[in-house]
């Protein structure tokens, strides 16, 4: 194993941008793409709606022919036929003539107008018309809600049902969006065991693999659980092997023992490469970063607060890149609820809960599970600064 | 068909409240719990940790053969052995013994102190311990992080990572959650096609289709879309048949043609029965709302807007109500940008854009999809009211 410094945050992003991983575009069935990332920018391939279309049901008239109409001497118009949604007249409509048609039917040639049915009175085959219509009157024109060629929506729009539905719109029965990068979460620790597992005693519940694994999947991604590697060489190494294999970013979140770390470190060293061991934040000391096959290995902390505060540092916003989504915010401001100290000469990283405007740090005391549970987020207390004070302002990222 | 009379919005709602559908429960497993909503509450079925653990590497003692310690006169213990996590320590820590012990392993009985490797010398097979530590140094005592029985999640929460992590903690393998109501959605209009296929004469893509099917899931409900329904009584009742065979809801969207909404009624008359024939709001006149075989069938308006405004005041409630969501907030208080005209004795609901703390009134005149696509959610404008002033505080329903 190479020797490898602590270093600072920004050089361990750094690295992470070095990374030989980029965005992905597949195309899926428009009926398959809620919730994806668009991953080019759409503009409308026609026009919406794609003819001179009725806003009302009446009758379609050349507005010019009734001009000269008033209550008094009223303009008759020969009714030649009738129009439905769905029809495609392809008559046109001469002086004199008017054709019933009803709302969104596409207006004959020479019509330009639709007076609504409420306001004439039929007497026959002919229509009985009390004041003019001017053109374009109950009438939508041909591109008048989406001209073809507006553009629609930006390449790393999260499609919600009103994107969709406007995809729908204009057509498009296949949607370039972003791939999913698929990530697989492996835990390690000789104390941990599967939820329906029985727990036999000195062992407990895996925390991290659950987290990380739905994290990763609120942010879009696939994860593909492992489950758990113990304290030994062989196990630790075929999961990795596996992951790699099977995913394009693997991660290992620590069990309590440093063991498993240097097990880790040494593994990354044999099928590829340690880029990063340890890095000047806290927590996130131990964090292993490496390549293996060009793909990116991840050995985030135990501690579930940590493991997720790494996650959120150093995982989240490569995932972010690869579908599209580097743009979200996915912080705020907060003024501090009450005085925290920090150790001068470290960077550190401390959970806080969001109450209203007020961000509120998680004791250090607390379990492992219920802090991290508390938490919404963490604030950061740079390397110069001792106490924050109740009242500042404060950044908090939100985990995830 | 029997004669049905406009109803106000709140018998409507009413009738739809007596609608023979209950929320239903189901166990999934964990891995399969993310974005589910909670059926039941849940408390912890064990101590978290399950055992007295170190939260320290170092040394496991009984803190009264420390009690002496003192730099000048550090005490001796003899170190009997090593516990590691995931050990279980079967032996009893004796007077004057201690146990190398690492972070996260379960204490040894007799011990009740653990005293981190960095205080203390180690010599052979003793260590010395220079100052005194307290029982519970060192230690997270069982069940100190969550205890057994301790209330974690509510019935109507919505699974994060943050739940399902803690939700293994506790090692739930299966988690109680509401089913998703299967919602049928079905397009009915001459002049609609779906994306992917070609756009005849006077023909338009379908909007409704997929905006009803995709806001059922973002929902957290299972969508079928069922295609589109021409203007024939035939396709029509085949759809809804195979509507209500496979789905707990049935969603109609109307075209534009009067006559599908009057087949529409007919065949749910033939069916089953119709409840509501048209809502005295604004838009909303035309739905219907019937039971087909204890299953609510609803024919929303055609007009995109229209038909998304009725589906979040009629058919959202009901479905949130069926997934437990029934107690989320999907209102705001916002300042009207500018005034609007409405007509006395009609209770109307308006769409609005929402930017910053202004709700902006979309324009009655814009397309059917760019204000659709263009509106955040509505207001009211009730039947009393004739104009609402600028800078009025309305609420603003969001859609979905």
């Amino acid at each position: 194993m190479a020797f490898l410094k602590v270093v600072p945050l920004e050089k361990a992003l750094e690295v992470i941008d070095s990374f030989p991983l980029e965005p992905k575009v597949e195309r899926v069935p428009l009926g398959e793409a809620l919730g994806r990332v668009l991953a080019e920018d759409v503009v409308s391939p026609i026009n919406v709606p794609p003819f001179d279309r009725a806003t009302v049901d009446g009758y379609a008239v050349r507005a010019e022919d009734t001009f000269m109409a008033s209550e008094s001497e009223p303009v008759r118009l020969k009714v030649i036929g009738e129009v439905n949604a769905g029809d495609f007249p392809d008559f046109e409509l001469k002086p004199g003539e008017s054709v019933y048609i009803s709302t969104g039917a596409p207006l004959p040639k020479g019509a330009d107008a639709v007076i609504q049915f409420e306001d004439v009175d039929r007497d026959g085959d002919e229509v009985i018309i009390y004041k003019p219509a001017y053109p374009g009157l109950g009438v939508m024109k041909a591109g008048a809600d989406i001209p073809k060629g507006k553009p629609l929506l930006k390449r790393g729009t999260r499609l919600g049902f009103k994107e969709t539905a406007l995809l729908s719109a204009v057509g498009l029965a296949e949607v370039p969006v972003f791939r999913k990068p698929k990530v697989a979460v492996i835990s390690t620790g000789n104390e941990l065991v599967l939820p329906g597992e029985g727990l036999k005693p000195g062992q407990i519940y895996d925390i991290n693999g659950r987290a990380i694994a739905d994290a990763v999947r609120e942010l879009g991604c696939e994860a593909v659980f492992l489950g758990i590697a113990k304290d030994d060489r062989e196990s630790l190494k075929a999961l990795i092997e596996k992951g790699v294999e099977c995913c394009d970013i693997v991660i290992l979140s620590g069990g309590a023992s440093g063991g498993i770390r240097d097990l880790t470190s040494s593994i990354i060293e044999e099928l590829g490469e340690v880029k990063i061991h340890g890095i000047a934040i806290q927590p996130g000391k131990p964090t292993i970063i490496g390549l293996i096959g060009g793909k990116p290995v991840f050995g985030l902390p135990g501690y579930p607060t940590s493991c997720l505060t790494n996650f959120t540092l150093l995982v989240a916003p490569l995932l972010r890149r690869l579908i599209g989504r580097e743009s979200e915010v996915r912080k705020v401001k907060k003024r501090l609820a009450h005085k925290v100290f920090s150790v001068k000469g470290r960077r550190q990283f401390l959970p806080v809960r969001i109450e209203g405007e007020k961000a509120v740090p998680i004791l250090k005391g607390s379990g492992a599970v219920t802090s991290f549970i508390d938490a919404d987020g963490f604030i950061e207390v740079p390397e110069n600064v001792e106490i924050l004070e109740a009242g500042e302002e404060v950044e908090v990222t939100f985990f995830g």
